[in-house]
């Protein structure tokens, strides 16, 4: 049993970057009236890959969820952006040796986008609340770029929200 | 005085791209939860720059405006994301021999996000509703990838939003 706790930069740090507008902005632009809080992400797309920009449209989900599988993309990075004010569930484990340590769930506020760094094993894209809408910067390239994992035995995701 | 009207990828098509989830996705992941609409925008960091993530908190306009300024980065396009369903204004301009045309104002419906590409004239990031939260997805780089035209005579932009 996981019990979900608060996304926040240091507990997220071994998995990747959140990106939120908490703090001073890093410049202050157009005449002043907009905050620019600059390149929060780590991004790599691989030697042969580029950036792209995609739409997610996922159905929510509801907590108590069984996570019998996690992902990884050993190419390059993931960055998730809630087109929304909901907040979302975040999964994630460490590697113990090529396969997934016991994982930590995270629940973001509202304004949070996240980062997961090449290579970070996680849960699918897992939002509560309708419309599950996201845009995604990933890598577009030709390989599979892909390690999926299913565990032997399924762990329970719970609350609080 | 120009008259807002509503975004569409055929209208803004000379200008950039459009990302939304009308229609189909292009892929169905996460064994049928999510719909992926895959890499849907024109992407350029120059050979000296790379994508970056970075988020903008603009302060939110009301129309009528004057617009008395548009600019344009030479050296990458700029996607802007709504981290909210509010929808926004995008101005843009053709160029006419290295100035700015008449401007055209769109407002966006809950959900796109649009993409300018290269070169592309356009006024700064204009929310009408608070929190005026964006995800952008620009060039990282040491040139200065900026050009500003002021007007002679500012334009005035008028809803309907």
């Amino acid at each position: 049993m996981v019990h979900t706790r608060p996304l926040t930069v240091a507990a997220f740090a071994p998995f990747g970057d959140v990106l939120d507008t908490s703090g001073q902005p890093d410049r202050i632009i157009n005449q002043g009236l907009c905050g620019r809080y600059h390149d929060r992400a780590r991004l790599e797309f691989g030697p042969d890959g580029r950036a792209g920009v995609s739409l997610f449209d996922a159905q929510p989900r509801k907590l108590p969820l069984v996570l019998d599988m996690v992902e990884r993309h050993p190419d390059g990075s993931q960055t998730f952006i809630p087109m929304t004010q909901h907040p979302f569930l975040v999964i994630v484990t460490l590697d113990m040796n090529g396969v997934p340590g016991s994982p930590l769930a995270f629940v973001t506020a509202p304004g949070q986008a996240i980062n997961f760094h090449r290579g970070t094993w996680h849960g699918v894209l897992t939002p509560l609340f309708a419309p599950g809408l996201f845009a995604v910067v990933d890598r577009i390239g030709d390989t599979r770029n892909l390690q999926e994992y299913r565990f032997e035995t399924p762990w329970m995701i719970t609350g609080p929200i």
